[in-house]
């Protein structure tokens, strides 16, 4: 549904840095930017001694503070979300997920590298890399952008993610994982689901519909 | 999808310190419990300097943190999203959602009274109140808890809203509302997409089936 690009480099190679630049770079031309950071460590979001705070350490597995302005949400997970699940979960209006992090994922990358920092490039061949923004000289097949070249790689982004996409009309996650759809079987569940729903009181051609559907064992 | 109660009640009423028994007792009961405050004032959720606080600051309408143990996200809106849209986005897993706060939303509450704090109790007969929580004397038509018997109110949710649930089979939302459908209806809608996506390579009788479908103007 959202198209999703991974920065990924070495710790301290500068991914947060640049994505300050490239994140302002595509919201001004008009794309509601998603992100989302990898963590292995364990994060603390939350402050000891707030409501919501009290509120997991109460054992609430799921919490929520919701305000005219922002709406923030903290889950207990017993194995870390994939990638794609997230995106369905938690990006249903943005054009665009950018992660920082999300090497070992199969989503296309752009490596930041500096050579002062690693010795070599951590993405190889096989990790679906696209791009590369680095000022040092290296040996890839991939456009090479350097660290000042913020719109080059706007541009790029856009092209290849952004522009001319074919507008994606459903997308069906079994157990969170994506259901792979061919462009016509697409079109047919979509019609199919919107003609039955169609028919029913409290029906207004809405432009999004969320389905979620629980089966018992 | 997932029963709602409100706990509400004035300022300094007490609602975070009962809902720090009342989360526990219902833990322990099996329940997986999520919990939705309601912020009027703007919250801050995020710490300054950290990477995510980064991300927002540069422009990301919505951001996500996820580890092996929790996930959190933050998302910026144009106006308070319905308690309704956050409980279908953000507790898909949940047995009850229970609420600090939300007085003027539509669903059923409990309200936490103490006379030192307040004259009077905050909700009137026409605001759904089911319950009462409080050690002074009160007028009122509905059960009546004193604020130690937190398993007697665990009791009464349960009762209420746990107990013999038909479980909801499908939700659709439409443009984030949630379409009213009878139980036939239900059966029928959830049937005929089952049907249609069973017949479909990829697929393996999954639990959970989420479908997001977007219409273009």
């Amino acid at each position: 549904m959202i198209p999703i690009v991974c920065i990924v480099g070495a710790s301290d190679s500068g991914k947060t840095t640049f994505l300050e630049k490239l994140i302002p770079e595509l919201s001004q031309r008009g794309y509601r930017i998603g992100t989302v950071k990898h963590d292995a460590h364990g994060f603390e979001m939350d402050r000891e001694g707030k409501d919501t705070w009290k509120h997991r350490k109460a054992g609430a597995q799921t919490i929520a503070i919701s305000s005219p302005v922002q709406i923030a949400s903290i889950r207990t997970v017993e194995a870390e979300m994939d990638l794609g699940e997230i995106a369905g979960r938690y990006f249903w209006q943005e054009d665009l997920l950018i992660t920082e992090g999300y090497k070992r994922s199969h989503y296309p990358k752009i490596e930041v590298f500096r050579k002062v920092v690693e010795a070599a490039p951590i993405c190889g061949a096989s990790d679906n890399l696209i791009a590369m923004v680095t000022d040092d000289a290296v040996d890839v097949e991939v456009p090479v952008f350097r660290f000042s070249q913020v719109s080059g790689v706007a541009d790029f982004i856009e092209e290849r993610f952004l522009k001319n996409r074919r507008k994606r009309r459903i997308l069906v996650n079994l157990d969170g994982r994506r259901l792979p759809l061919k462009d016509f079987v697409e079109d047919f569940v979509a019609g199919g689901i919107v003609g039955m729903l169609s028919t029913l009181r409290g029906w207004k051609s809405p432009k999004k519909i969320d389905i979620f559907i629980r089966q018992e064992d």
